[in-house]
């Protein structure tokens, strides 16, 4: 096991009351709120007046800034900053998604640096002092609700990058499962692949790799990802596979499993970076269709075996484990209705090339351009086409 | 799944190296500690030299509160208060076990109160503000270093009473395996079976009985205790036994298991408390002993049951499985040398109605009398007995 930290500061609320809890539990952050959210459809279900209703009640006053889309945008980081810098917020709330709270973690460190805070994503520079925030969370997947990472795409480079900050937990988050019932099967999919890919990417690409606590609580994860995402698929409005898909994937990337594994690299989301930041296609489509190249590149290798014998319960003596292995997770991806290929999700086969220069220089920018060099992230592309 | 809060937040630095870290994390909190531990094994092992040495580095003067015993006393908690009330410290630094870190907790919350601190273990005060606690663990099992929990022990009465309260998280604690490698056998079995019992608790007395992921969590704490336990036993300086068991007790009691459980009992706790408060045998020692008169007495429950098919992966068609199952926990405490019963313990028989009366105060106290008559108490007392 090797060293290291956990310190998780967010306070969850979690379940169908987790609302109620609002009046009681913000006030203490202050008076003023940037609203942020995605679309209409929190207008749609109600949500938005009810929010509104919440936050009269507690005595808080706010700003909206709406119209964050997935995928979010650099652009709309700094329509965030200089409307905050106009108002004023004691704290940043989001209601949404990843992209949602992503763009509310980016405005939060930005609104108290003076260059652009692109600087964050490019390692230019370090968040010194940010503005609280507090999640309502509509989606599941990304985990945002519950770490300290925000991924912004810069609008003319078309490139994704990440920011890592201890600042950027979110003070509180509430998790309303209910709140998901509406969300489309086609975006349940995505994030539950998402949030599986999370515990994937720890699982096969860390320093430690012996068979310990941590691969367990992996284990656990996933095996209820995979279960429960079948679940809210066929059946949008059942609550315990909406609560168990919410609560796992926040538990995903929250640093709980990641304890004692050492360094690890999350290379399928580096490559993801280029697809969903240069087509806009669902970042848990990129994922899917990248999980399955890559199982299907490495599925002879012996992380990927010892995924199959723990999170599909197959056998170590089955001669056939890899193919069997594969066949089961582009099953589930069948299940979930995702299209498992680049061709399949109208990707040009002649952009490959663009790709693996993109993705090299997310590499590089990691210091990880010798694990990963460019014929490599071109074996995964070319697999991940048919 | 039932609604629920998750919050902890406790900062670990866990390692080899964790220790090297204090120079750096702790001066935050101030200059001065009241630096509590437990019997001289710390001056033995040159632990206390090594302390010495970075609280200088790290400009901390401290006064030292030493001799706390096991089943920690409330005359300890008073001297504790009275020694900082003089020194006024501006954090507590508890070096050693649950014992140490349960009295810190108590002299913490104490020390603002001008009341009897047992009032607050009586349930007759609530605790409004605490000095900060750091912890250094050198010994695994209560999991109080990243709990908000402190069972303190009346000297006279000699009952044994729990305090819950969110200021009672610690604000750092160190855990380093290492220091764990000096802990004896009978000790480190103590405190893995003190940490199963934990989730056994959780798993069998819930009010959510479902198959959810919180389960599967608590399915892969108890594999790995019952795995690294048997090892290190054997083997007391394997770091990845000692770091797994560890870290494994740390997650057991830290709020993460029992998110979506509901209310839940800890029927065993409460029961074992009547045995180390009354007759100082190890809390540990208790706790098997009563786990296995639980298990044999209610070995055809269906959630024992259950245990037994996902913990010691016995088949539900085995008509044998509560015998089996049984036998596999027996096994377990054999391996790890511990008695198995009161009688082995050397508890006299005599004493089972007093007891049962002390037992019976702890569930009236918790509102938990309906569910656990005298009678109920009695029954599992018996079975223990041989």
């Amino acid at each position: 096991m090797k060293d290291f930290e956990f310190h998780i500061p967010t306070k969850v609320i979690f379940g169908k009351k987790a609302l109620q809890k609002i009046p009681k539990e913000i006030p203490i952050l202050g008076k003023k709120a940037l609203w942020a959210y995605g679309k209409t459809s929190i207008k749609k279900t109600g949500l938005y007046e009810k929010i509104k209703e919440l936050l009269s009640k507690a005595n808080i006053d706010f700003v909206e800034l709406g119209e964050i889309k997935s995928n979010p945008l650099l652009s709309k980081v700094i329509e965030g900053i200089e409307l905050a810098r106009k108002y004023k917020p004691d704290f940043i709330l989001a209601v949404g998604g990843g992209s949602v709270i992503d763009t509310a973690k980016a405005i939060s460190c930005g609104y108290y640096y003076e260059g652009d805070p692109w600087d964050f994503f490019e390692k230019k520079a370090t968040p010194e002092k940010a503005l609280p925030i507090v999640v309502i969370l509509t989606i599941s997947g990304t985990g945002s609700e519950l770490n300290e990472v925000s991924v912004i795409t810069h609008d003319t480079q078309k490139i994704k990058h990440s920011l890592r900050s201890p600042l950027l937990f979110p003070k509180i988050s509430f998790l309303d499962p209910t709140l998901t019932f509406t969300v489309s099967p086609e975006y349940t999919a995505y994030g539950a692949v998402d949030a599986f890919s999370h515990v994937f990417e720890f699982f096969i690409n860390r320093e430690y790799k012996k068979d310990f606590l941590a691969e367990d609580l992996m284990v656990a994860l996933m095996k209820n990802i995979l279960k429960w995402s079948k679940i809210a698929i066929k059946d949008p409005f059942n609550y315990e596979a909406r609560a168990n898909l919410m609560w796992a994937s926040s538990l995903a990337l929250c640093g709980l499993i990641k304890s004692g594994i050492g360094t690890y690299r999350f290379p399928i989301h580096a490559i993801e970076h280029t697809l969903s930041g240069g087509y806009d296609i669902p970042h848990g489509l990129g994922l899917a269709i990248l999980m399955r190249a890559w199982i299907k590149k490495f599925k002879e290798n012996n992380m990927i075996k010892r995924f199959f014998i723990k999170v599909f319960d197959l056998s170590a003596k089955d001669r056939d484990i890899s193919d069997k292995g594969l066949e089961i997770f582009e099953n589930w991806l069948k299940e979930l209705r995702i299209p498992i290929n680049l061709k399949e999700a109208g990707i040009p086969e002649e952009d490959i090339e663009i790709l693996v220069d993109k993705a090299f220089n997310i590499f590089v920018l990691y210091g990880a351009e010798k694990e990963y060099p460019k014929e490599k992230i071109r074996e995964i592309l070319e697999t991940a086409y048919f």
